[in-house]
């Protein structure tokens, strides 16, 4: 998603390159960009087609453009045409550039994704741009775009804040152009409270501002539950969905939108009563799965001192339906929804709705957040002091066989290792440049070789790091060096072929391995 | 279970009265139930057969002796003579009474549990003794005794303490007088640690002193996850299980042994590498159940605040596999388990390993145990104080349709409306005298006609009080009284149907209820 600017007109009258993280870049023409005959001359090539533009083309927007443009008719026509905004930044705009010339803003593992988006592209029926205008022809806007909550640094969740202030603005931008008859479906994560104390008094107030007062409102929640990867495009259109509208007429446009995209025959919808409580869904779905990694940890260390391997334990737990959604042991939480997704909840509570703070949910954040810190003392174990030793961290995406560092627990792990004075060689067979440290990353094997590293942690089942073999070790650790398993990447029977090799093994959750190190 | 007492011989030489909990007594005469005769004469009517003793008598142990007993041999015959052992105290000698008087110590709604006991006890296959004798004659014992954890009071779990004093002793008792070769499971929820650190030590010990030093040792631990209900039985006859032993040789045999009364087919058996492993599995799946419990409370409180209806968006949440653990919103945690295990990780991980504290499972056993003040509150936002009025409380048992009234959260919610001067009126259906609370119990409608109640508090899922229709609530309540459901007794048309009489209605994580009766 994109960071929605004060004002979505920020940049206009100036030119600019904006560059993606691919490389390519899009030379932004103030001029030529706000053409409206743009615009018209796309709903001119899609006559008769309902209009959907998607506000924000990040992860979510940029799915959600392809999932909805493969919409048919019960004819086989597309049903849409899909208008994608974002916003005129150099940060941003690479995104309306790759549209516009036919690349997905993400780059993904899922065939089906490009494949669907390049033929609507090429028959026309998707657009994206960075004019408002876009607003004023469309019959349903979903927004994207998305909304930040800030730490004022980790294990400090209580100390939150949110800042509304660019998404009110986005709203305002498309509230004071939209027809009023257009289905608004906000399906960024916000705040619970959002739809109803802050998007729709925003509405009302353009539209009466517009001469408008009596206009009904079609204002609607329905929270996406998009994950990259092999299943991107399926995690839109086969997937359940959760929704709900500021009325009964919201409710019915939203229900009918979803259904023309997403199979819900094999994935029913749920309905639920107000849009405080489909806010609330997202929000606590996120908040549960933070709160049940986070309980691990204190297990995973327990497991540890008593000579345990917790993932045999939790994956015999797991027979049970009621355990099921037992968390493993791990090396931290990354990613832009578990770490912030809570802090929203507990600002709502108590700013919007003057109640309590969300405790457990808040420390779940807090403890995820340092979890890192674990694996960085069973290193500091294993090497004594860090000094001069050579580290290398193999994996820097927050989730395995996806190019994704936003929030990566390896971004803690290498500081703390910088910082102790490790030389630290990193690697990522999916991300080139690690942009939140700000360095380039080795993404072939040959690349490592003859790297000598004292240790090697394995970080992130990617799977190049899963098929790894015992013997290919040797090529960057050196003799007796120590491989630190932080993340499952390791299984019983390759910690042995590395132990053949003279090599030591320890793991986060495998205390069987510990204690044959300790023995 | 019993509680292990000190000695099992404790009281031995001293005749009394044992009454159990639905009236039957039971007399214990020291000089008759000392006699071996009784188990030789049991164990000449079952040539042949393997011997298992099941120590402890308790939900546990009762339901593991007919599960046991219910084995069949290849050819049909029973395979084993089972003799269930506990301790003669006035407080635990009604279990061996009703057991040899035909009758399970547990009433239960299993018709099927009954069955099997029955037949089984009528060809002579089962008896029960307070004999420690039975040890010496045991071809498998299965511990089933319990081991507590104590609190300084709720809301203070971190002041754990735990008394190995008498489970050592019935350690003892056994080791003193068993078989070598013979098996032992320990079934009871322990400390992780226990097995090795404190039951294989007695064992070697007593073996020693025997004059045994080289005995190979038989130990292994296997949980149960035992649930009283309708499906008591099949609970540990058609489920999964976790297992371990402190040798192969102890994994070998308590495989075989539960692959003898459990359908292992269908529900294959899961072994670990240890028994840390396995008693950790068991702490940890009632911790994450705990956990799961406490997380939802402050989200219910938020919904609450925020007009929600919590189940209605649990339920849309749960559509996903990866969230079908999450739990519902409810008025507290009861029973033996959820209340306690995570303080036995505690204490475990503290003292027998010199680990960390389980500070997030320890804070769920708080915020579950301080749960039900939330519905107090509820219950004097509605009435304004207390005093003077009067409160029926439908329901004192943990769970539903069940009359097991350990930890209720009812218990801690009567004593506050009655220290707040309300006149407390308590029915259930199940249970006729509330014994934490020494009070008797109205078990029928009838009993509270022209209650008067100011409010209604429906606290379990009883059958009866599902199904109790809005226009019986006049017998009980007076007019414009409130219906507090505190744990999702009352569906929304119930609550339409007591607000058409004039009701108010107010619940628990039915944040859209309380609105209306703001409104």
């Amino acid at each position: 998603m994109h960071q929605a600017r004060e004002s979505d007109q920020g940049k206009r009258g100036q030119g600019f390159v904006s560059r993606s993280p691919y490389g390519d870049r899009y030379a932004f023409d103030p001029v030529s960009a706000s053409q409206p005959a743009e615009i018209d001359g796309f709903l001119e090539r899609n006559p008769g087609r309902e209009v959907v533009v998607v506000q924000g083309l990040g992860f979510v927007g940029s799915a959600m453009t392809t999932a909805i443009a493969s919409a048919r008719t019960e004819s086989g026509e597309p049903k849409y045409a899909v208008i994608g905004v974002d916003v005129a930044t150099p940060e941003s705009y690479w995104k309306v550039g790759r549209i516009n010339a036919g690349l997905l803003p993400v780059v993904s593992l899922d065939e089906d994704m490009d494949r669907v988006f390049r033929e609507n592209f090429r028959r026309g029926h998707i657009l994206a741009t960075t004019d408002p205008h876009a607003y004023a022809v469309a019959d349903v806007i979903v927004v994207d775009i998305n909304l930040d909550a800030q730490k004022k640094g980790f294990g400090r969740a209580r100390e939150r804040s949110v800042d509304l202030t660019a998404f009110k603005a986005a709203m305002r931008t498309m509230a004071d152009r939209m027809k009023p008859s257009c289905l608004v479906v906000v399906e960024s994560t916000v705040p619970p409270g959002t739809c109803e104390k802050i998007v729709l008094p925003i509405m009302r107030e353009a539209f009466k501002k517009r001469g408008l007062p009596e206009a009904p409102i079609r204002l609607a929640h329905s929270y996406e539950r998009v994950m990259p990867g092999r299943n991107y495009l399926k995690s839109i259109t086969q997937f359940y969905r959760v929704y709900s509208g500021v009325n009964e007429e919201a409710k019915r446009q939203v229900r009918s939108f979803l259904e023309s995209f997403i199979d819900t025959k094999n994935f029913p919808l749920s309905e639920v009563s107000t849009t405080n409580g489909s806010e609330i869904g997202k929000v606590l779905e996120n908040s549960f799965r933070a709160a049940n990694i986070a309980l691990i940890q204190e297990w995973t260390e327990f497991a540890e001192h008593a000579g345990v391997n917790l993932f045999e334990v939790i994956r015999a737990i797991r027979m049970r339906e009621t355990h099921k959604n037992i968390m493993l042991p791990g090396f931290g939480v990354g990613g832009y929804c578990l770490t912030k997704d809570p802090l929203l909840a507990d600002w709502a509570s108590v700013e919007l709705f003057g109640g309590g703070r969300l405790d457990m949910s808040l420390q779940a954040v807090d403890i995820n957040d340092l979890m890192p810190l674990h694996s960085f003392r069973l290193l500091e174990r294993a090497l004594g002091s860090l000094a001069g030793k050579t580290v290398l961290l193999m994996g820097v995406s927050y989730l395995n066989n996806v190019a994704d560092t936003r929030n990566s627990p390896s971004e803690m792990f290498y500081r703390r290792c910088a910082e102790s004075g490790a030389s630290v060689v990193v690697h990522d067979p999916l991300v080139c440049h690690w942009p939140e440290v700000g360095i380039p990353i080795a993404t072939g094997f040959a690349e490592l070789r003859g790297c000598g590293a004292d240790a090697v942690v394995m970080a992130v089942r990617h799977d190049e790091y899963m098929g790894l073999k015992p013997e290919a070790f040797s090529e960057f650790l050196k003799d007796g060096g120590w491989v630190l398993d932080v993340n499952d990447v390791v299984d019983d029977k390759k910690a042995d072929g590395l132990r053949r090799r003279g090599f030591h093994v320890v793991g986060v959750g495998k205390g069987h391995w510990n204690i044959c190190e300790r023995a």
